[in-house]
């Protein structure tokens, strides 16, 4: 999506590759939304610490990171034999699965690439194909980004009020993002409308990046706290709910995502305003056959207790300047569950790249949805 | 209740008055939850200074403080004449108003005061009535919380997990607390349960407050983001709710509370987990004919952007050290309404000091409940 730096506006991706140095460039999300910077990683192992370290961060970012390591770790190569290449190669793919093992996209992107180079005869060729099949599968992610908006901004109209929970914007992508795709489409087509971001505690992805990526668009917008929405759908103030998804179930329609995307969920059910999901189809899981079987991830204790901010004070802010300040009293503990589990019954519609389902028609058309069972 | 200072546990209230110094003394709350410390004011214009600057915040709290502020502007008066004495007294019960001007505590107690010291014949008559009535405001606040600490308990089995939003504790109060008063009087009858704690952004108050003060109670706890109470529900790990009333309608039943608690009260209702409402008498609004109109205020959005906390490393924490972080993206703004209106369905009861009553009791038993319509 564009960006102004300095007062120029450009396009950026959130990952793209540098084929004359053989780096992968990133947007160094850790320092947003306090300061815009592209870092480029000059080999596979900085590739792989840059996602360890969530330099990027986002299921389709990172996986189109690892896919582009995995052609930088190819490039690198400076041997002749063909087992050589492949030994190395192992080593390469090891590097970067390790780098957030739970994470599912970066096995498939490696999966991918993998196999795509396996065609190639020579070390030249499966050079070539390595960077071919990451610019491929970092495009896909693009393309089914923007069927997304396609099909999801046709639900927003001139002078709504969307709500929006988390980031699942385009920073978690390459581009456009998954719940943000509705918004930046149906603004492309000239309408006219408002967001409010819940700041998305414990770590408030809704304030910084959400709220970072529709001011960067110009999309009219206010940061609320995650206790307000009710208030706001009591008082006829919210026509619209789009969220995101870290997983969702293919034979349920259950919808797993951020921490508090379930309340949202409930709030919009007793007034009936219409509450939509939208997601890319690498996130939905055809194993699972019920959402009580999902593991909800505890996180540290530390993200509850506190807050990470620039200090007031601290000028034009830098972002080497976030600190972590203690909020909750000290001698207090914290519970803190990563995400919730939304039932289908409270799932208007699901936005997918193939259209607009029913949670209850995810499994018949799984076929479409990329079910490889 | 009590408080363990360097390893010594003592008794306070969060007001108190001193009356061979002619001083109030408060819980410098600004303080809290990093720091305890009493300040003492030396005069009516330092009380009415600590009501304005939040050295204490909460209903009952500054009603008794400006009851204790009246009878210390009436001890310093060193005058003959009856007639100056009132005049004298007018400007303390002005400033003493003008403290807090939306608040209807001060207001409440300065009549209070006044009303009562007016059957004094001579000044020193009227300066021992402003006292006993002061000391008899305060005692009043303390045996409210008591009695809805002894219908609430009832409440309360061993066992259970107990949610409660903001701060509706014994610093909110002269002792005991309304919300907090259940669990309490539960704790001094034996029994053992937990508390989630809600952070209760933007202010926090849940866990900086109610988790401090719940620590010096020895009651089990955890603070948890407002995002996961839903989440909780869902898998059965909470019980019960109690939360706190800024305004409560008599003529309805409906409930004006911290931003949020409307959300925890439709949770509840769809988890068929009781939720109930503690209130001071003092609270209840027997005009206002429907929760509509209520004005909801809109407080300042740097609350929603950022937090205040003490910063990571600063050692024994000193709240001379807290400080505020801006957490969200620069360039947004943010929408902060302060509180949201419960409907009179979603609440199971409402403990009052006279008992439990449905929600639609209140104005049938409104005698009972000091109505003076």
């Amino acid at each position: 999506m564009n960006v102004t730096v300095h007062g120029r506006t450009r396009h950026f991706r959130t990952v793209t590759f540098d084929a004359g140095r053989n780096a992968v460039r990133l947007i160094e999300q850790r320092l947003l939304p306090h300061e815009f910077r592209i870092v480029a990683t000059r080999d596979f192992r900085q590739t792989a610490r840059a996602i360890t370290d969530m330099v990027v961060r986002g299921a389709g970012a990172i996986g189109a990171t690892a896919a582009y390591g995995l052609a930088q770790g190819a490039h690198a190569f400076r041997g002749r034999r063909l087992a050589d290449f492949q030994r190395h190669m192992g080593v390469v793919s090891r590097a970067l699965k390790a780098a957030r093992p739970t994470a599912v996209d970066p096995a498939n992107a490696i999966h991918y690439v993998s196999q795509f180079m396996r065609r190639g005869r020579t070390i030249a060729e499966r050079q070539a194909l390595a960077l071919a099949a990451a610019e491929e599968f970092a495009s896909a992610d693009v393309r089914h980004c923007e069927a997304i908006g396609r099909h999801g901004a046709r639900l927003i109209r001139s002078g709504m009020n969307v709500l929006t929970h988390c980031n699942a914007g385009w920073l978690a992508f390459v581009d456009i993002g998954s719940a943000t795709a509705p918004l930046y489409a149906a603004q492309a087509q000239g309408r006219k409308f408002h967001v409010y971001c819940d700041e998305t505690r414990p770590r408030s992805q809704g304030a910084t990046l959400t709220a970072w990526e529709l001011a960067q668009q110009g999309i009219s917008h206010q940061v609320i706290a995650d206790n307000a929405a009710g208030h706001l759908m009591q008082r006829g103030k919210i026509d619209l709910v789009i969220v995101g998804s870290d997983r969702t179930l293919g034979r349920t329609g259950e919808v797993a995502n951020k921490i508090g995307t379930y309340t949202k969920a409930v709030l919009a059910g007793r007034h009936g305003i219409p509450f939509y999901v939208a997601i890319p189809l690498s996130t939905i899981d055809w194993e699972l056959k019920s959402g009580r079987d999902i593991p909800i991830e505890e996180r540290h204790e530390e993200e509850v207790l506190g807050a990470w901010g620039v200090p007031a004070g601290a000028g034009r802010a830098r972002a080497g300047r976030r600190a972590y300040v203690r909020v909750a009293n000290p001698t207090s503990g914290a519970l803190n569950p990563g995400f919730d589990v939304t039932p289908a019954e409270l799932i208007t519609g699901i936005i997918t790249p193939v259209g607009i389902l029913k949670p209850s028609e995810l499994w018949a058309r799984r076929r479409e949805l990329g079910w490889a069972g």
